[in-house]
This record gives C-alpha cells, sequence and structure tokens, in this order.
C-alpha cells in the first residue's frame, strides 16, 4: 500500500490495507512469542499462511463502509479515532474469521481450503513427515484447535490495542461481544440442525442470520459505525441494511449450491445435493404438497451418486427456486433502497450500494 | 456470599466470590443469548456445568494476591477500580480456564473431569439420547470446540465488561495479553512434546514455565497487581515469586503423579507412568548413566501392564526423585523468601505464603 490510509478511502482498498496489517500483525507477534520453542513457531507459521493466503476480507471491508457510513452522523461529543488505528481495529476481524474457519474445517472434516491444505491438515502432515509417535490425524486436530485459539485471543489483543480511544472501545464493545457470540451460537446451531436433521425453514434462517446476516455484515457495519461515535439511529439503520444483504447474500449462496456454473463457481455441480445440506432452499423444497417429489428429493440428497439435473428439477417444480429468488429481491432491494435514502456521504452511499449489488447479484 | 467484597478481602474468600459472579454472568449471557435457538441454550447449559462444577479458583485466587500485594506498592497517579470490578476482573480468568479445560479434553481424549463427564462427552450423550445423525463422536467434539470458543469470547467479555476505569484496562492489557498467549503456545508445546517423543529437561521444563508457572501462579499475580496500578519493581517481583511458586507447584505434582498415595491424590498409583508422559521428573530418570536402568523404564512407561513398583525403585536409584525435591525446595524457598523479604502488607505476606507453601508441600 503506497498511500496513507485516510478517513475517505474506498472500500476497494480495503483488503490490500488490511493485508498489510494482518502481515505487520503477525510479524511483530512471531518475533514477541517465537523464542518460546520451535513447535509454537511452527503453529504461528501456519496461522500466518492460512490469514494470508487469499480471503476477500469481505468483514473488514463492511466495517470500513460502517466507519464511513457512521462519519456523516456522529455524536457531538464523540471522540474520533485515528484513521489508522480504524484500520488496525478492523482488520482484527480476520483473526476471528481465521478462528472460525480453521475451527470450522475440523468439524466439516474439510481437507482443502482456498486450493490450500487446512491448518489440522498441515499440522497432520508435520507429524506424518517426522514419524512422531501417536495418531496424526488426531494431532492435526488438536493442534489445530490451539491454533483457533490462539488466532481468537489475537483478534481482542489487535483491536484492544490499535490505539483507539478508550471511550471508541467503551462504545464498540456490545457489537464486539454481539458479533462474537453470535457467530459461535450460529456454528453451534449449525452443527445441531445437522445432527437433528431439521428440515424446518426458520432454523435454516437462523442460522443465516446468525452465522451469516449478523457476523459478516450486520455486524461489522455496526462495529465500523460505533467506533466513530455514530448515532444510535444511524447504527440502526446499518444493521438493517447489513441484515438484509447478509440474508440475501446467503441465499444467493445457496441457489448457486444448487444451480451455479462449476465454471464460475469453481465448486461441482450440484455440490450442496451432494452433501445433503438442508438450506432455505432445499426446505423449501421439502416442504412442497407433492409429498412424492419431496420423497424423492429427499433420497437423492446426499447421494454421490443422486442424479443431479433431476433433484434440480424437482427443486425448480416445488417452486422453491422461485420463492428463494423473491426472498433475495426483497432483501437486496430494501437493502439498496435503505443505503440510496440515507443521508450518508454520497462516496459511500455509491460504494455500499455497489457492494451490496455485487454480493446479491453474482454469479460466482 | 453475605459480605460485600472489599479491598482487603481473604484468599480464602476468592472461591466462593467467584463462583457467584460467574453464575451471575451465566445467568445473564444465557438471558441476553438464549433466544437464538434451544440448541444455544444447551451449549450455554453444558458449560454453566462445568463452570460451575467445582474448580479450586487458583487462578483467580492469585490474581487477588496480585491485588492486595500491588496496593502496597501503586503508582501514585493510578486511578485505583472499585472492589467488586475487580472481584469480576478476576473472576473472568475461570472462562479461559473453562475453555483450556474443554479443548484440553479433546486433545487427550479424556471422558471425565471432576468426576463428570467432560464436555465433549456430555454433547455426545445428547447425540446418542436423540439418535441424531452422524457420529455422536465427532458431534460431541464439534460442539465442544464451539462451546471452549464461548467461554473463551466470555472471558475477554467478562474481563472487558467488568467496569473498570480505562486506564486500568489499558495497564493490564500486556499481562492478559501474554498469560493468553502463554498458556495457548504451552499447550502446543506440550502437544508436541508428546509427539515428537522429546525426552529433554529443557523442553519439560518449557511446558512447565508456560502451561504452569506463568498461566497459573505468575500471570494472575501480575493481572491482579496491574489492574491496581502497581509499579514495575513490585510486578516483576510478583511475576518472579509466582514463576517459584508455579515451577515448584508443578514439579510436586509429576512427584505425586509418580509417588503419590492415591487414598490421598485421588488418582491411580503412578498415574504418570501408565500414560507415558515424559515429565522432568522422567526425563531427569530417562538421563542417567545407568544405559541398561534407562531402557528398563523407558519399557515400562506407557506400559498398563508395567511393574509400577519397579519404575519407582528405578527412578528414585537413578537420583531423579531426590533433583526434583532439591528443585522444589529451591523454587519453594526463594518464592517463600520472597514473600517475606517484601514490603507488603502483613495480612497478604502471611496469606501468600501460606497458600505457596500450601501448594508446594501438598500430598493431595
Amino acid at each position: 500500500m503506497n498511500a496513507p490510509w485516510h478517513m475517505n478511502s474506498s472500500l476497494r482498498d480495503v483488503p490490500d490495507a488490511v493485508n498489510a496489517r494482518l502481515d505487520d500483525y503477525l510479524t511483530s507477534s512471531a518475533e514477541e512469542f517465537g523464542h518460546i520453542n520451535p513447535a509454537v513457531d511452527t503453529a504461528i507459521d501456519i496461522l500466518r499462511g492460512f490469514i494470508l493466503n487469499g480471503g476477500k476480507r469481505v468483514r473488514p471491508t463492511f466495517a470500513w463502509a460502517g466507519v464511513r457510513a457512521g462519519l456523516s452522523h456522529t455524536n457531538p461529543d464523540a471522540e474520533l479515532p485515528a484513521a489508522s488505528s480504524l484500520l488496525t481495529a478492523i482488520s482484527a476481524l480476520e483473526f476471528i474469521q481465521a478462528c472460525a474457519l480453521i475451527h470450522d474445517d475440523i468439524i466439516d472434516a474439510s481437507d482443502t481450503r482456498r486450493g490450500h491444505p487446512t491448518a489440522h491438515r498441515s499440522f497432520e502432515a508435520e507429524h506424518r513427515e517426522n514419524s512422531w509417535h501417536g495418531s496424526a490425524e488426531h494431532y492435526g486436530v488438536s493442534q489445530a484447535i490451539l491454533c483457533g485459539d490462539l488466532a481468537f485471543s489475537w483478534a481482542d489483543d489487535m483491536f484492544n490495542g490499535a490505539g483507539l480511544p478508550a471511550s471508541a472501545l467503551e462504545r464498540t464493545r456490545p457489537a464486539w461481544r454481539a458479533m462474537r457470540t453470535e457467530v459461535i451460537a450460529g456454528q453451534i446451531l449449525d452443527v445441531a440442525v445437522e445432527a437433528n436433521g431439521s428440515e424446518d425453514v426458520a432454523d435454516s434462517m437462523s442460522v443465516i442470520t446468525y452465522k451469516t446476516a449478523s457476523y459478516t455484515v450486520a455486524r461489522p457495519l455496526h462495529i465500523g459505525a460505533a467506533l466513530v461515535g455514530a448515532d444510535r439511529q444511524t447504527i440502526d439503520l446499518l444493521r438493517g441494511i447489513g441484515h438484509d444483504i447478509g440474508v440475501a447474500f446467503q441465499l444467493r449462496d445457496d441457489q448457486l449450491g444448487v444451480f451455479g456454473d462449476p465454471a464460475v463457481t469453481g465448486k461441482p455441480a450440484g455440490d450442496d445435493l451432494r452433501s445433503g445440506k438442508r438450506t432455505t432452499l432445499i426446505n423449501y423444497a421439502l416442504s412442497t404438497n407433492d409429498s412424492a417429489a419431496a420423497t424423492r428429493l429427499r433420497a437423492g440428497l446426499g447421494d454421490p451418486n443422486a442424479n443431479v439435473d433431476e433433484l434440480k428439477s424437482i427443486i425448480v417444480d416445488t417452486g422453491a427456486d422461485q420463492r428463494v429468488e423473491n426472498l433475495i429481491a426483497k432483501h437486496s432491494t430494501r437493502a439498496i433502497d435503505a443505503i440510496h435514502s440515507a443521508d450518508f456521504d454520497p462516496d459511500i452511499t455509491n460504494e455500499l450500494a455497489a457492494l451490496a449489488e455485487k454480493l446479491t447479484h453474482r454469479s460466482f
């Protein structure tokens, strides 16, 4: 990043700027704690590789949108943090995300993430290469649990040590707390729903609300706005906009998981059908009055040999596809209208509306 | 707890007072987030049961000792937190401990803790009772990872929300950060050493330093003293005392793990021999010049059918037992001397010395 970070920096510039901050933080933390033992250095290296290896930095981007939108409507006596401190604070969201992904990959027993081995597989490979004692697989899981804990711990440290005024930390704390508890609660719910086999749309929508809408969009916007002392009305408005963008974004993801073009999404055709995941799209389809169709769909879900095209046809015939498209349209339209109606600075209005548009209409 | 908490409250009163604070915090958090879904309520219930089900509250007790010792030597301009806020802040250490134990129990594949099922076994049992889909064991591990994350998250929330002055939070942050990173690093090291089979005393002492001495004693003392604005010299003195108590405490634990009386320790005779753990005691014994003895000992370690009495004799004959007793004496004497030489309030001097004595000379 060449230009210094300033209060009007574009949302487009967030990913590179965040990457640079994360790189600095990881370097200084490795120096601070790397003396402990080579095993700890290895864990920090794996965490570094995991964090710096791509990622769209969606959460810091929305947090920065919250900063810029919030700046138009701050409480008159709010102490304003420096732009550089704000950048550090929003970068810390990526450490929470690293923990969430590392622990999620254990839970989902995933082998790869963004084309590279997941953290538990990296530790497992280290164990195998060294022919150590015990189960390599259990070693990988054990160290990845701890590596995720380290990331979670550093998220708080980076946020609290960003150089924000005490008043800014204080007013942002409720949003920070809610975001962390809500993403964990969303994961707990997601794991529970998969186990208990719920086909209830209320459950799949609840997972969307906590795991995606709140954690990925609404709370980052809230955090950004709170950091600069935005007034209550603006924060509530941004949270509503964030909820709508987040719901539409995840429902679009559900659509792409069934109907997406593998050449564009990078995932196998009908990925969600093969996994058998009960998304809102699937739950709408299963709730059809055509019980024969529901039975055929249910039988095919999670079956790697199922006829994907047939399952897609069933879903379309139940009208579930159209219901989800209508929901996406409702939420994304409401979000974009609210962005335009809000009295934000015109630059951030346009950038945030374009981002909402891109995330909810995407084909990737 | 009947009497209100005050700055001179005894170390003896810490456990009950901390339990009451944890109970309150869990109750209000369950109300705050319990609306999300019954699955989240279950996770909070399991966390509550885990946290409130015993525990000696060693870390809050040392943190309170740090408060009281630090009060004798505060920086003149330090803003002093209210006693009640200090109690809340030190109680938060138990949420970190809950995360550490829940995740540790997954790593060690332990079935019970304090006579009750571990968290992952509790979630696993819930899965079995409901005949849910998929592996009950994997479900238990997945939810316990998340439950530990929740505890870790709430540790920060409780600490940061304790009502401490911003200046007190600010000056305590480095100790809080170091404690959390050090305990995770200590666990990473412990898992690595078990896998790579290190019999190096430097490694086993490093595990003791980070996982026990720093996390359990030195950093809690540091945190307590920093909270009340103790001067640098007092903090350094307390950290040194904490390190010595912690090392002696863990070495005593190693001794009891081999030579302890099952009727007193509550653990099977020669528990550490059967597990094959490379403690400092074992590593001293294995480093003997008598290679035949080392070979016999190495063969018996981790073997459930080994002759425990024979292994004990080997350890004593190598002089390892005596070396460890000497180390315990050195560290505990140095700690107790330092406590008495320090210019603390006489009440806390006596209480802290008695606690150090009890922890390092214990037979339980």
